[in-house]
């Protein structure tokens, strides 16, 4: 590990799936110790869901697994509570609680403990126990109302957890600044994440630009000219995204469309949204007419934003994100700071539920026997 | 302000628009000190695009203006930059080295520094200094290709600058993270953030389903069943997010559909959306004869996923963001776990170029004739 920053921070995450993990996968990728803690038996369901994203979440972790429902499984992660500096968790809000291991268990025995919930909605309100989904959230956060076709309603784009990894990301900045603030005070800390706040988080920016532009419909609000995905001739796409007045002109340029470059109605970002059911049919019929090599080459060396649109299929040759060792030899990184990886995930080889028990239980001072007797009764 | 976990940190941001900025206004909402260093003259290019955006943005700083390209100018950067502990910059690559105050300049000042530099495709590789846009971002990270329309080409659907916000939650992560590195080591710290990369990085789980499913044709891959956004009778939105079965069996006996329940064809998540294109248009067509407070009423009680889509105008009025307070009275949250608000954005009042030259400066030890001379000569 070439940097580790948090190589002093012990973690212990209970979440499942897709949000406490992406989060204490980042603390682990920095260097905290992170012990993920399953349920005995089954452990997460994501391992069952999707086999090779357990792995990439959780191949830098410790997998010990407690059955929380037994008081010795109990006993045992409030003992290792009492060392962490992090706790991460995940469950349906009143869960952890009804288990014994909410906030409040917790600094009894561990009094500076950093204490972090993520849930849909968040702890408290009247949405606090509904369930939902990465979907859900998207909406309730206002994304949706500005997404998809200018012209049409709302609508469901979106091709990954946009408000899962809000709710992760929030999490894990959180933590982050919690673990600073430990600096400046001990005293225990409650992070109540929700992810649909967290989404929330980021629209922001698109609100007040809504706001400054007098609340306009969204055809007006998101109608966009000369910034969009394009069709070449060999079948790919580019994006182009001119927003500034002097990129227009050396798009127009290379087009050959000095008219357009002319037009005084087309001379600032507003108007050339404005204009885009005139302008944007042409663009696509001039894109259309040579290879995106062609284009990528001659929109770059004329200094316009322009990048290939890249597929799961083709973007470990992109020549930047090769040039960069994003994907170094067939691993994957899981930050971008940092070169550490993992094996390449076709051959999945998912760690057994409960894997390093004997390591982590017997580091805590039980003996051998001990957690071999935790075994045997189905505590761990 | 409630909590400020690192009330002990001096942050100086150089950047413009919104990655740089978004990052640096979480750190100062976290009791960071933020210099915000503009152009003398001009400032910030966000003060003129999106005037509300940018006092969201920049609303809890202090404002100072340098004209670095004098030498005056560059040596009371220096003597700030001394100070900091950390470096936030968002200029293309290149040019804070042209500038002298790159990594390798601020270090000999300041041998512990945390310096971020934040650009579209990173600070190496041939992408390097290619001017760039969200867009562009969301094209190359894969995005795209799993966005919009399952049975079309790759898409660009997303209503927010997801990439953008991507680096700037990276940049922001990193630092932190660098920040808690000082208990381990006083080194100056290098971060290249690359927003294309950023986005990546949150492709990733995405990216492993692909691979678990065994590189699927998008349409396989993205068509999703009872999970998307339906409208209800009074021309509203509302979300369901049916992933698990038993979520399915509830959703179904609530829209009297228990044909579909029953049906081995759709008895899992896989199948259901492979089947999508007979169970899409049933659904609709249910949800369409009531209105949504019918169904958001039935769907919850019944334990379905199921939310409002809001949307800028009526997002303040849902009853979930109203309770957590994500609005506090005409005020905007910054930080899910943080009460500090700003005020109404509907009156901006951007903070001058410069405003907080005097406190800051002197704070360094400059007389007051020195920073009105300062002034004068056009450094500051």
């Amino acid at each position: 590990m070439s940097y580790a920053p948090l190589k002093d921070v012990y973690v212990l995450d209970c979440s499942t799936l897709l949000p406490g993990p992406y989060c204490s996968m980042m603390l682990a990728e920095m260097g905290a110790t992170v012990v993920k803690v399953e349920r005995a038996g089954a452990g997460d369901t994501m391992r069952a869901v999707i086999p090779g994203c357990f792995d990439y979440l959780n191949g830098n972790k410790k997998f010990v697994s407690i059955n929380l429902k037994q008081k010795q499984g109990l006993d045992t992660f409030l003992r290792i509570a009492k060392k962490a500096d992090v706790i991460v968790e995940g469950f349906r809000p009143g869960i952890a609680k009804r288990l014994g291991i909410d906030f409040d268990s917790i600094k009894k025995v561990n009094p500076s403990i950093i204490y972090c919930s993520i849930s849909g909605h968040g702890q408290t309100g009247p949405y606090a126990n509904i369930p939902g989904h990465d979907i859900n959230y998207q909406g309730l956060s206002g994304l949706m109302g500005v997404s998809g076709d200018p012209d049409k309603g709302p609508e469901f784009p979106d091709g990954f957890q946009v408000a899962d990894l809000g709710g992760s990301m929030f999490a894990l900045v959180s933590i982050l600044a919690a673990l600073n603030g430990r600096n400046i005070s001990k005293d225990p800390v409650f992070l109540d994440i929700a992810i649909s706040e967290s989404l929330a988080m980021w629209m922001m920016p698109r609100y007040f630009e809504y706001l400054g532009h007098g609340r306009p419909p969204k055809s007006k609000f998101m109608g966009r000219g000369p910034y969009g995905i394009f069709e070449t001739k060999d079948n790919k796409y580019i994006t182009i995204g001119v927003v500034e007045d002097h990129f227009w002109v050396n798009l127009c340029k290379v087009l050959g469309l000095d008219d357009l470059a002319a037009d005084p109605d087309l001379s600032s970002w507003h108007k050339r949204n404005f204009e885009r059911k005139r302008i944007v049919p042409t663009i696509t019929a001039a894109i259309k007419k040579e290879n995106a090599e062609h284009w990528l080459d001659l929109l770059t060396k004329a200094d316009v934003p322009v990048a290939p649109v890249c597929d799961f299929e083709n973007w470990m040759d992109n020549p930047q994100l090769s040039d960069r060792k994003f994907f170094p030899k067939d691993k994957y990184r899981r930050f971008p700071v940092n070169e550490l990886t993992i094996d390449n995930p076709d051959e999945i080889k998912q760690p057994a539920v409960g894997k390093d028990n004997m390591e982590i239980y017997t580091d805590l001072g039980l003996a051998a026997s001990e957690v071999e007797s935790l075994k045997k009764e189905g505590a761990i």
